[in-house]
């Protein structure tokens, strides 16, 4: 039984771990840490959970939380973990940590991007960008994870096979992205109220997200050359799902058969990408509550280009999910293991 | 392995048996019926099964069907079962039907408020109410189950105890009910479209919907006489849940405290009936995509009035859940099978 | 040119007063009062209301707005204006208050179901109730018109013929009403979060919610005696609406004819209420955005109850709308100037 | 008094145009016609027209209509009016086409990308683009005007100042769109359905929807040169409007400054085109209800692109509302006429 910990269990990818990770075979949460609810039941934050999750949250100490543990989930603020981290932790725990702190090799990327100093860089080098479909074997052996973003685990897997195979120009790429409103956390902001999101659309943080530097990194190791893109994320009036729609110019006239066979290549392996049947597009709600990511290509004759499409659910693919799909991987676990839920639909 | 065939697979509460048997770990779907769509994949026809069912969706051949499986779920219109039943069928294999066609011991109820006729009455008197918190132990010997409705599961279930214990005056019973969409089907209509539901919400079938001579019958039952009440069904822009809100007025000035152990005194062994602590009122987020039922109760104290609520995914609890748990009953099953699903929040 | 003062200028119900008054042939907007955005453009709070106001946001010193205006709207937390309300004030301008301080006439009404003292119950006795249809000739002479609460205007309408025609059961009235979520106003909580209200339904307020006795005094005038009532609010995952589902016992089997006689009686002469052909349920999409109040009236043969049913746009009849209303009455305009609105669908 | 026949009423353009024609004080409808409820009454199919209209639907006589009309609005599928229109009708009446019959002047383009033979090539000539801010002169004289599509509209208003002052390069540009589900109309299909697209997101008709020719064309214009562009619409689960967010290179390191200036040259005396304040991003619920678009452009430093987003109401600038301003100029009115409306917000 693989023994867990999570600190910022209260918030909704917090809730989301926790959805799934009860349902894991061989996996037991014994610390629900949340500075906001200590002593309160859990299931009286997510009264989903009622009768299911007994446990009271505690607080989020790292250090006598590392020596009960054998994983720590951190979905905490920017710069928490990078702020508390020591060697001591780390030789006696692992961390998969949902924040940005460790995604990023570059500490003066973070630190511009974030606006805040990074408490922590020794383990930058060490940490594993936990996007197992990319570092699989690294993930295996980590100490840290840096799970990745929600916006940037849906760009790099649409876009990265025809990036790697070099057919695309990679400096013709942008990708304007659209995601749920849990996106945005469980905090109480007047910008997030119901009516303030519901029957409305709108662009933010344009070509100033914070997700940007992350995707650019991941695209450039794939394409082995420095990547500027576009990324412009926008909000949807629903709870879950990002849907990207990246575009990029072909460096030739490659046909439509030449460009799929790349996402074949990449990913006929992955149990959770599933390239759809040529001319379907992806859609946001094939899989809610799933882990998986529905990714297709169309080509335009006219322009040259074309439009890459990925779905996910951003709580779980974009976070819980592929954070567990990492623990999975350290443990020694089948991947698949507490993952291997249906999209709920409608 | 208990084989299963689905007459009616491509509607929404034929999906959902699909997402919820595909994980059982007993049965084994091997038939998609589905007159629509014959020939067809069914990843095609709900694409967030796209990889998981490979399966193509066949004719509605009942008596074909009854010889190849252990037991049939028909999703399909009123008296479209009751137009093919026959004792050779129901001789070879059990049958859970989701529609209404065997629901009503009255087959002039049925007659009246369905405006149809009835043409295989003979089969009313064997057939066994699947309410299974209700009628367990008949279920486990029945043939042929009619699976309730998804407003008759709720209010049934929200207001049975109080009435059994006859602690409420049955002639005052008003229940005002609220339902997601889905609960509509998935036939193109005009009033179903995302235009009409959405920003709106109505009453419909005020005073004349179907599912009051349902809610009625059993009532009745646990009232020991007959019961008429005013049921008031309301369309809600969401895709999934019911909510029951439900009044009566308390023959004697009874507190709460026996108010509420009256509902343990019946649900306290069940495990999908969750009684809220004091003052929490249902929500039917707090239930979606699993099979629980979400009650509580709050006493006015200056009407002597009791307020019974009560909350489920009417296509899980409210159809296909139910189904499934009635099939567990049916084939000696562990009753959770296939159903401990976690409500997934937000 | 009527010259107003809005104090809560910043809130759901005034940023709908100024859509409403910008468009009146005959008053001015001169001062937006709102303490959390004193000297920003009102225009940045409501971005749709960009190059239409260029004015900034005031302080909320009702004094010196006293001598500046003729008429002032207080959309501010209940307990604000009876804390500053002088006779100096009133003496010198007309105050319509969108708050509850002035709407009942028992001040121990008041401060029991709102948990405050209330600080100048000297004027209680003065106030008129506002609501339009009910009260027209008196608020044609007011100084200080308390503006009735969305779901006490919306319950009030639907039930107040036949109870003023003695033919419904007064001790019988149960209110199950249901509201989109602007009417819980733009402060950041996490229970308005979208995702915290999108797919979801939930009683709350059960046998407490404060509008209750507003509902129960203005019943008790029409009935002419005491009225104690059952009111469930719900909230509903859209902007805007409010639909009360009403139902009461007939004192006699009235026929259908004379019960829709009562509201004809009644409404006839009243352009904003509209009594929807028979069995026509309304919908809160066909007033949205208008001041229209739309209602109906079934009869249940079985249980010889009237399911009443009305709707109304919360933020216009249920409150910023209903204020233009009151202060066309009290300048001597005319009723409907600047409420001359067609409901916005879909 | 001008006098106006509408043919296509019942789909969700006519209703709009009724809701905005309505309060017009120099315009009077006198023809509801529609097919499919010939004879009905008009408010029965829009209930919240219900004691606003009173006429009933009649059928779409064109040529009875053109003698008794001074202008015919179809909002017709395409094809329609094409196979209708003549000399004798159009030297009778003015006519205003919401279809796309006469929007393109390369009937071979049209032929290709609508699938239909065009029945009256003759009048393609003398159609003008009933696009305001464009051809307002060109328009004022017009018998026959091709109103724009909806996503056309919005795309068109958002790109066009950088592209005709020389800012961008043409061939760069990548327009993707969001729309909100009535641009799908009144009719009922299982795709817009409430459940379907309620909680999603998708693109369609990628690389291939109609509209992407319209911008060409018009954009052709601007830039002096032929465009071709990659146009990708995506359907959002809300009501109404179109958010367009567009990229492209810019030519040389122009500063914000300038580019801003582009805009300013071009709109600064449109009334209904607001360029919002630097960094402020177009939001659909801005301007919902009205004919005004929000527009706004961002520079990115690092890829010297230009990211420009547009706003609009598609039922309102993007159908009905630019339709009655084309009225309003063809007929000598003040161009805001019947449309100074403030967006309702939320």
């Amino acid at each position: 039984m693989i023994k867990i910990g999570i600190i910022g269990a209260t918030g909704y990818a917090g809730g989301e771990l926790v959805r799934i990770l009860h349902a894991h075979k061989n996996a037991e949460i014994i610390w629900y840490g949340s500075k906001s609810y200590i002593d309160q039941k859990y299931s009286h934050v997510f009264r989903n959970l009622f009768q299911v999750i007994e446990d009271i949250c505690l607080d989020d100490k790292i250090e006598e939380l590392a020596s009960k543990v054998d994983v720590i989930f951190t979905a905490t603020p920017q710069g928490y973990l990078a702020s508390l981290l020591s060697e001591e932790i780390i030789s006696r725990v692992k961390i998969i940590d949902l924040s940005a702190d460790y995604r990023m090799k570059d500490v003066s990327v973070y630190e511009k991007w974030y606006g805040i100093e990074h408490k922590s860089p020794q383990f930058i080098e060490e940490a594993v960008y936990g996007l197992c479909e990319v570092n699989r074997e690294e993930i295996k052996k980590a100490r840290l994870v840096a799970n990745p973003g929600c916006y940037t685990t849906c760009s790099i897997l649409t876009i990265l096979p025809l990036l790697k195979e070099g057919l695309i120009r990679p400096e013709s790429i942008i990708v304007d992205a659209k995601s749920g409103t849990s996106g945005a956390g469980r905090g109480a902001k007047t910008e997030t109220l119901f009516c303030e999101v519901n029957e409305n659309i709108k662009a933010y943080g344009v070509t100033s997200h914070r997700h940007t530097p992350e995707i650019e990194e991941q695209l450039g190791y794939a394409a082995g050359q420095e990547i500027i893109i576009n990324f412009t994320p926008h909000l949807v009036p629903m709870n879950r799902g990002i849907l990207v729609t990246a575009y990029a110019d072909l460096k030739e006239n490659t046909d439509l058969e030449t460009i799929r066979a790349a996402y074949k290549k990449h990913y006929q392996n992955e149990s959770f990408i599933r390239l759809l049947d040529q001319g379907i597009c992806p859609e946001t709600k094939w899989v809610e509550g799933s882990n998986y990511v529905d990714i297709n290509v169309i080509k335009d004759e006219r322009t040259n280009r074309v439009i890459m499409m990925g779905a996910i659910d951003n709580l779980m693919k974009g976070a819980a999910g592929q954070a567990v799909q990492n623990m999975n991987l350290m443990f020694g676990q089948e991947e698949r293991e507490g993952l291997d839920l249906i999209p709920m639909f409608p």
